[in-house]
């Protein structure tokens, strides 16, 4: 079986970093910042966007690309939230690639944001496989997935710039060492930013919408 | 790109069925019943393993298959539980497939128990779609991933026999909807039969283990 797939998903690799350079281009061209937001799913990839939107209202104009296997239930809540936002949906796809997302710049109001959130589909395994385009890239662990995931996926935790421990209201009630996990994490990848939050009390907050202010502006 | 995958993955797919009609195959021959469980990270795969093992403990000869990216965190926990299990580490796949378990039935001893758990890999979207040979589907929700995942990861939700819906010990601090959730669940699925469980506090385990028993008494 491997022998017969590695051929073609390494050709389609190929075609999806041409096209994520183009992305990145566009994005480059508008002066603006995109974070490609990956993990499990309910891990609180569209509370933390729609937290983040809420905290940085008329400091920073965010939008958001979301990406599902299907429904718009996201989408309609990012624009509940104030914010521009387009679905894709890759109707059985595990990820999202750089072609999908440039097909939804043709609908996305690039010179009305600072900064872009593309919320990849709820999957730890695939995504970060996939560039799309993005400048920064940020996984989000939640305290009731347990304290060992990175042991089961490492890959995800190797390859991002940040990662946001979310739920961190749920730690009384569940057996998960804070420290223990963070340690975990920076043995895979030493020079990550970490980010303990809660969206629900907005515990940690502050530092994170802090850092991807420090990241638009460098834009 | 879609032009260029689908021919090769419905070769492989057509592979892994007849695969998985040998393990079916096998597994009969010892008489064993096989329960394929899929769910994302972290919604409790192997705490439900691990807590159906310990009730089931002289009544039913439990052993479990571990799917995972990487580690052996789980075999090694099932077997500290006091059952046999077996690891296969997928090396990046991001579900089973049938010839990975054909292979790790060589080191099973399928004449040494009555119910095989296979813990598929945590993923919401491929798993579903390999068969493995196994005569029930079981996936699991937590109540931590909130209540709308079934719009967002339907295939999964309307082809499993059974969804445990686990942690509700945790309904008390969280905005999950059971009852909406299970309708929900139901219109996607009407057959399928429903959970909901604390693998901490014990609830609705009994209707669970039940449930298995009779699989297993059926075989």
């Amino acid at each position: 079986m491997s022998t017969r797939r590695v051929p073609v998903i390494e050709r389609i690799m190929g075609a999806n970093d041409t096209q994520a350079a183009d992305n990145r281009r566009i994005f480059d061209e508008h002066g603006v910042h995109v974070v490609n937001i990956m993990a499990a799913p309910g891990a609180g990839k569209t509370s933390l966007i729609l937290e983040t939107v809420r905290r940085l209202q008329g400091e920073l104009r965010i939008g958001a690309i979301e990406g599902d296997v299907a429904s718009t239930v996201d989408t309609d809540k990012v624009r509940a939230g104030g914010a521009p936002a387009v679905q894709i949906n890759t109707g059985g796809g595990c990820h999202l690639d750089a072609k999908q997302v440039a097909q939804s710049l043709n609908e996305f109001p690039l010179d009305e944001v600072d900064l872009v959130f593309i919320e990849n589909v709820g999957n730890l395994i695939c995504p970060v496989g996939f560039a799309l385009g993005e400048h920064t890239r940020v996984a989000i662990s939640s305290v009731p997935e347990g304290d060992d995931k990175p042991y089961k996926y490492p890959k995800i935790y190797a390859n991002v710039d940040a990662l946001v421990i979310n739920k961190i209201d749920l730690l009384p009630y569940l057996p998960f060492d804070l420290e223990a996990f963070q340690k975990l994490v920076r043995s895979l990848n030493p020079d990550i930013e970490l980010f303990p939050v809660s969206c629900v009390t907005g515990k940690g907050m502050d530092a994170w919408t802090s850092w991807l202010q420090n990241l638009a502006r460098a834009e």
